[in-house]
């Protein structure tokens, strides 16, 4: 389904870095979720990321909710959200038009498209196209919130500064939501901020690793084969750009445990079920236990760096180097968090009305 | 679309553990493709395990193609393969079908199926389903081989023994089709078979890690959003049971680099584009570069082991202790290998066949 | 999809005429479904018809059950059905293999799978694969049915002669669910029987006209676009070999009406709102309204006829004649009523599960 | 997928009748189809219709492409085309809210959407949207023309009046792009012009039969079951509001023939296989046979009448009666035909792209 992503929730992602606009169409939530537009508007500001921190375009980035919505609620048809492009600087893309920026989809997109896609700024492929994701995304929190169900990512590491973990996921969410960069750790948030600066102050990037929790998913959502919490999750996962990696629970450690360790004893909690660890981040088989979702994306340095770099020409097939002039961001795990968050709560979405119906998420 | 995977290349996937048959249809495969019954067999031994490491379930597991092929050759319509069940040990599953075994899917299935599932030696979850996907991807193997792909897996680590990475993948690949545990060097081949081993004495199970190379996919495959190669392989691959974990390429080290060290440099090698590095794994915006594709899957401990654990009835909401009986793996990492390889193989002629049509692999 | 249809119910089809076993695999039905044996037989004893009309090969056609029922009832997790070829006629069809059938698939198949297809009795294309949907139909048919839903399907016309319309429905059904020619009219029943005869006689072949009414539908469920009703059923139905033909109510009888003619009136019945007439066929906008939904298909004669055709050898180029020899039958209209119950079961099946969740049918 | 049509190209479609903007998301097309502006806008004016023959609101229906366009031509990456909502009058839409238009979507909107549809002028079920899918259509209509695939429709019958049939399709092709009303025979043009205008003095509605050829599609091109091109075609086609009825060749004519008389002979004609006539509209067996393609549509009486209709307040649950004020043809059959047009060609691009790969259509 190319750009289409889900199937009881869909969504369509369209539009290029400088074209007229980018948007996405969103299908098959339930009627009666009212729109938070201010939640909204404070979703689009985490992703552009705190100016100290990001060079990155500044554009009002105001999205226009096309259909789907009546009376600031959404009405169970398509939803398309908008947003136009304004500040598509008018510099001569056509000079570097067939220089593979490297790390960058621009070989890639002429494999693909022979020479027909849009190359100015990575076309398609632009960072910018997160931006729907995300005001598509802070309405499905909005209809997951409904349901007690709750969404948070932060900053694992970055730049050698490790975060502490999720204590208390209550008031951590709640942090989360409060704060401009995503880490738990006061301290630790002003190093990671430092180390991005220094990364800026060289012409270089860094990446790091995200870490997100999902709360209050009932048990038994998921397919056991193909369609499983972890499928489904880690599909749309690797759609953010820069994530290379995605584990659960205990991930890449289980490797170094044992059965008798990895394993999550289950016991009573009153009326439910719960288990003693997580190390199965709340997935058994494919389908949630009732306990928090829990993974971790690797996030690769921004590929845009202000050094020279070894290229080639893919038309005239010649050796070349490059610097990738503009604004980059030395970082730019701390402006996907919020498109994790928004990804996953868009994927949840899609298996929950899967499960119960397209009726869900209705008051 | 629950247990179908795939869109040009569909695979869907059936049966129970202790059922009448398991099996699989696969649908899209271009016709005219030879069977190599050989390879099969020797795919589902590869999957079965050698006897020293393990003392799982003995069947015959002969592979029945019900359709789709004819004169030994595919048909270009479905191809249902189908494995009956023999030794289905008549032991009496009842007694316990209310306790959830540790990090299995007995209480998720509850959950989902309230209470109709199968629940005789896991049903649908067991991980015995993966026989009728290693025979389909069998036939996937022989399809991309066709065209110049080849797919292979060894284990990185396991049980603190780490194997050497990949050197020459044309010698590796070869190797690796020879031998019985997929390990490339011959040491710490016995090292981890020994590893293994002690943990059977214990009573407990080891997971690790399984590192896998793709050479040979055209650059141009993938979709730029949603249905990207990593999407699409995660999303594969996080059905093999047991994985937890996916990476591409540098992985959750691109944490500890910088973009400067992390981009992979382009350069001309006579008439094709290379990158110098392969951090990103062969896979630029989601689309193949023509590089080779490297990834690699954490695996954790079987969940079956000897030693008394903590769990519940879930009917009776009760707190209980529990001894797994019956046959189970120290470790199934050695016999993931085939089946990841497999997943791959499925995946990828699903991205090929839907880039070049449904001619791609006829000869 | 090629050979699956269906989004929350989905239906894999495989096998070929003379192959091994032909089958499906049902994924998505709630569990806790009892399977009727009885009616399962019942409903394949009418797909092969009464022996006064059908030359048709006489196989047992026992379906084999081989996953996802569990102590008689289903677990939600994929069914296979298996049904195997006994009574292949091993006579020599390599003869004519090149000879293309008027009207029968053999020269699409050779341009769709280009010389590789089984072409011995039609194959993946022979009549032959409505086995394993009507046994799929049969428990779609008793899940419906638990909800209050019912599906009957009669012969409109066929020979010249027309049936008497649905007056009753609970009656009507009850009628045809006892006879084995679905005509409503017992004294048009043995008139269109003696039609039939007549054809066969002559060693032509007749089709007619085959009309359907659902009762028990409940409003809201469907698509505004796309996925309509009418659009979901007829996809459906068009797989029914034979039928060229589908309308919804008034059909093509529209064109002869006004406007103040063809709507529907609406009227509070009690409770409920209800329609005076039923020209859009319990559906608007593409969604039931809570009336009966009202089809009917165009038949067509069956192609193979004992008289001889012009026809080409494809492979060599040449103008051939053509006599087919072998059984067939003179007409399929009365065996092909209970397959479009059956692909009428699924299809509906399909649009609640994705309406109102995946438990919608659990006891 | 809701509303979202095709595989291989998918159209996703958003909007209503009196929101912000119409359009849809098209996604799949090849690269380098060139986009022709003015044969765009002929198409939007077509389904505008003549003036005398429409009382249909008036408004620019600009067609802006937001994405996937670069320089004059398809980058292969997804088209958004967006028309804005001009001439919303504000008239109040509230006072008649709850009272279900005859033969409408008013009822099943309130039934699927639980109140939450924005019911001004049809909402998302308004015949409006189907402009969008007009504007698609003219990219699928040329990107087909590329390939010698040509497609078009005229009234076979209204008031009564019957058209010729196809003729010389080149010739008719020719003819029917040039002229308003459909209609092929000159003088059944007038009539049938002067038949709906007669319906309008008299403030009701009627409907007719569209009819549609397709020439040019090469054979090989369907799948057998399911996805067929009956049921492609016939699933798109139930979209196109009023259409309440397909039927491919002979169609409900088949009831009346014998298999000797409905059979379609094969003969060679230089190297290409054809058949002597044409009953099975160029598919045997689900699968295209490189003979032209041919289906009519039954089109309903536009159901918005200035006759005074029973109906019923769907909240109260009181009867009612209604007139329908405001602006509404007495025909929609003459602005159909190029909405068939355009769904046919759409299905059919879906169907080639997945047979023949993303680049089928590429220069």
């Amino acid at each position: 389904m190319k750009n289409t992503f889900g199937n009881s929730l869909s969504v369509t992602l369209f539009g290029e870095s400088h074209g007229q606009a980018i948007g996405c169409v969103i299908d098959g939530i339930s009627p009666g979720i009212e729109i938070d537009k201010a939640f909204l508007i404070s979703q689009m500001e985490k992703r552009k990321g705190v100016n100290a921190l990001s060079t990155a375009r500044r554009e009002a980035d105001e999205v226009k909710i096309l259909s789907g919505v009546f009376e600031g609620k959404t009405t169970g048809t398509p939803i398309c959200l908008m947003i136009e492009n304004a500040d598509t600087k008018s510099k001569d893309y056509s000079k570097t038009k067939n220089l593979a920026r490297p790390s960058h989809a621009d070989y890639t997109a002429e494999c693909k498209y022979g020479g027909y896609q849009d190359y100015r700024g990575g076309g398609h492929f632009s960072g910018r196209l997160t931006a729907p994701l995300v005001a598509a995304g802070a309405i499905a929190l909005k209809a997951l919130e409904s349901k007690g169900i709750k969404i948070a990512t932060h900053i694992a590491c970055c730049g050698g500064i490790t975060d502490r973990e999720f204590e208390n996921y209550e008031a951590d969410f709640k942090l989360l939501s409060e704060i401009d960069i995503p880490v738990l750790c006061e301290r630790k948030r002003e190093e990671i901020a430092q180390a991005i600066e220094a990364c800026r102050r060289v012409g270089d990037s860094i990446g790091g690793i995200l870490s997100t929790a999902v709360t209050g998913v009932p048990a038994g959502v998921g397919e056991p084969w193909f369609d499983t919490v972890e499928g489904m999750l880690s599909h749309a996962l690797f759609s953010v750009p820069a994530v290379k990696g995605v584990e659960f629970g205990a991930g890449f450690d289980f490797s170094k445990m044992t059965g008798s360790q990895a394993n999550d004893s289950f016991y009573i909690d009153g009326e439910n079920v719960k288990t003693k660890t997580n190390n199965n981040a709340g997935i058994n088989g494919g389908i949630t236990n009732g306990m928090p979702i829990l993974f971790r994306c690797a996030v690769k340095p921004t590929p845009s760096i202000y050094k020279k770099q070894e290229t080639v020409n893919f038309k005239e097939k010649t050796n070349e180097s490059l610097v990738i002039e503009g604004r980059h961001d030395p970082a730019i795990i701390h402006r996907a968090a919020v498109v994790i968050d928004s990804m996953t709560a868009l994927t949840l979405c899609d298996l929950l009305l899967s499960r119960f119906g397209t009726d869900y998420f209705k008051p």
